[in-house]
């Protein structure tokens, strides 16, 4: 099929070669919570690698237990987006990687400068920026952290089942899965969540049939009564064709990453996946259809990498590393 | 020396023994944020085992960011002291690991009943204490949760090269650390940090020669002008005599787990040892003396269990497993 393509094994950037030091310094500042004023939040905080890169909350909790507005996507195969974030703010994962360490509901850090210091005060951080950006003057500079976690990131590929089977191994999917992946396509599903991560590749208005909040609203509780409701790329573009659209997200490891939507308002995959009908094709699917849909989704659940997940043991602070500040 | 002993390569329990599955559930149960309310904690957080067990902060951040009232010492050789916690309040591993999850200010789970229906609702937990506990009619209980993860704690062992010292190899440490050694020992250390641990074999008065607080004083800032003072072991016993009282710590890998004491007031491990001489021993160290010792202190600086590091990947939740918190 035309629609897909399998995972490569490195989603490159020519401007940011993805090169082993480069990696290996990004693994350490993802998993290093020194990024952060607390200095116990890091990226995988709320993109925990070993739970397929999110933290299974609808929306995520940060500096002081701050609530977020939105649900934390996987960084798992994100390198491949078009853009990042739900609303595609960020051009790559090397520019969202500077995003959360300096927002205050995130990882909290008050200025650039600050994220600097703690590296520079780490010898060991310092001798690898200078082998990982050997050409730069001033290696250890706030951009070149985006780089190099982006670099990481670049890695985090979970290739599954059905990449095997785009290989032309037939016998890769069972029955059920190759008919909910011939309903997923004939339904029109892949109409949007299509490319190498089976989504990643558009920007889509959540909602095209009818208001999205129209299909979700059974999940509004007693309790809390108020949903919040997400303008998506408007905020960004303020473009009023921009309202309620939000990036396609990518379909991968999708039965790992629960709950669902940028608000993670939805729990259960069937429920996702009879929304999605509903609010962007304007179907009411039917049971059938959604199990075999669910099962095909499930072959998309891929491989960690073994490497991403062996944590780096980290280099001590000195005398010159900022205290945490919580 | 008789004063010492190399570290095991287990620290046994005949209670609970060891066993491979055990040790494999412990280590998922351990970094396994579902064992908090939030779903957003996990023992790993506060004891980071890629930061040699510690969050290298002065006291640890709970539940909605609550902040205790001690300083979180390594669980790295932590099996093997004569008992858990500065005040000594669990007697061992196993008892220990349940004190956390039901904390409100740490992992803030309400009941023992929520922590079984979550590991419970889990399919792969549910056959994996089944392996660990084949004789048990009812593996997936609350005390089991304690057992697997003090399983997987007793293998936290980090031999150094004072253990290849102490096993023979009189090169092994440096003309330094071997002056420190015998200052350690001959101005009065090792006669309460000794055992494999080096500490962690009885409790002491912090403050054996004059109150503790008459030397940390120096660490009182002008933005936070009163320090809490910790009664230790009183609080346990209520027996005047264990007024501050603590278990004495073990100093293996000390020099990664700053800060230091415990409310975690100093930083800088010079200054640690100042104040232990000052304090326990009356004594004011030379600078030199000061120096030697933390050489030695710092050949005392292991090496991580490579297994440890390779974070499991998680299983996941059901529509059975109780919702985050927050
Ligand atoms: C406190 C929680 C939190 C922390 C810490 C955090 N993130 Fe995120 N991350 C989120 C949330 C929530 C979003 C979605 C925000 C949005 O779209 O507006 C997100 C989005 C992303 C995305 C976009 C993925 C996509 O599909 O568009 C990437 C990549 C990412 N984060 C990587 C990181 C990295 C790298 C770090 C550390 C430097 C980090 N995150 C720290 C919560 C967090
Ligand atoms: C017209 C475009 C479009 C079509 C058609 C479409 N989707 Fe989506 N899908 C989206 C967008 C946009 C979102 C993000 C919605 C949001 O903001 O939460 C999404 C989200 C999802 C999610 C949740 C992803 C996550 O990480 O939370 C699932 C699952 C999903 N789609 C499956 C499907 C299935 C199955 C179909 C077909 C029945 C389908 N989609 C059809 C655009 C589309
Ligand atoms: C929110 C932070 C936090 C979390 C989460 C946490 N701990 Fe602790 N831990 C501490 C603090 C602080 C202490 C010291 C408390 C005291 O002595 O009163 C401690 C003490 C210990 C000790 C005693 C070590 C010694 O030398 O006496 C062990 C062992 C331990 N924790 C293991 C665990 C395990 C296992 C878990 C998860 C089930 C866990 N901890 C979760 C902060 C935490
Ligand atoms: C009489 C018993 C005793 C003697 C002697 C003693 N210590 Fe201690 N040591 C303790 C106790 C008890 C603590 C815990 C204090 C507290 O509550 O924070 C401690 C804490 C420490 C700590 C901080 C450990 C940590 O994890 O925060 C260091 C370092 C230390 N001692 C080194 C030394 C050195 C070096 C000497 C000799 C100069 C020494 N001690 C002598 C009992 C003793
Ligand atoms: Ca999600
Ligand atoms: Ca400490
Ligand atoms: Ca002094
Ligand atoms: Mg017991």
């Amino acid at each position: 099929k035309n629609l897909f393509k399998p995972l490569p094994k490195v989603a490159n950037n020519p401007e940011n070669p993805v090169t082993q030091v480069k990696v290996k310094l990004g693994k350490m500042l993802y998993y290093d919570t020194r990024l952060s004023r607390s200095n116990i939040i890091s990226c995988n905080s709320c993109h925990n690698l070993a739970r397929y890169g999110v933290d299974n909350t609808p929306t995520s909790v940060g500096h002081k237990w701050a609530i977020g507005p939105r649900n934390a996507p996987t960084v798992y195969n994100a390198a491949l987006h078009i853009a990042q974030f739900w609303d595609g703010r960020a051009k790559d994962v090397e520019e969202q990687a500077l995003g959360p360490i300096l927002n205050p509901i995130e990882m909290g850090m008050p200025t650039k400068e600050r994220v600097v210091k703690v590296v520079k005060s780490i010898p060991e951080y310092v001798e690898l920026f200078k082998k990982a950006f050997p050409n730069d003057s001033d290696p250890v500079k706030f951009e070149n952290i985006g780089k190099a976690i982006g670099a990481f990131e670049r890695t985090l590929m979970t290739p599954s089942r059905f990449d095997e089977f785009l290989n032309g191994n037939t016998n890769a999917l069972t029955k059920k899965e190759k008919r909910g992946l011939k309903t997923f396509i004939s339904v029109g599903c892949a109409g949007c969540h299509n490319g190498p991560a089976i989504g990643g590749t558009m920007f889509m208005k959540f909602g095209q049939v009818e208001e999205y909040w129209k299909e979700t609203y059974p999940y509004v509780l007693k309790e809390s009564p108020a949903i919040k409701v997400d303008f998506g790329r408007f905020g960004v573009t303020k473009n009023k064709a921009d309202m309620f659209v939000f990036k396609v997200p990518s379909l991968r490891n999708i039965a790992e990453t629960y709950p669902y939507f940028h608000d993670g308002s939805v729990w259960k995959l069937e429920d996702a996946v009879r929304i999605m009908a509903k609010t962007q094709l304007g179907k009411d699917l039917t049971d059938q259809q959604v199990e075999d849909i669910v099962a095909f989704l499930k072959s998309l659940t891929g491989k960690l990498p073994e490497d991403a997940l062996k944590t780096p043991v980290l280099p001590p602070s000195t005398d010159k590393t900022p205290k945490p500040e919580f």
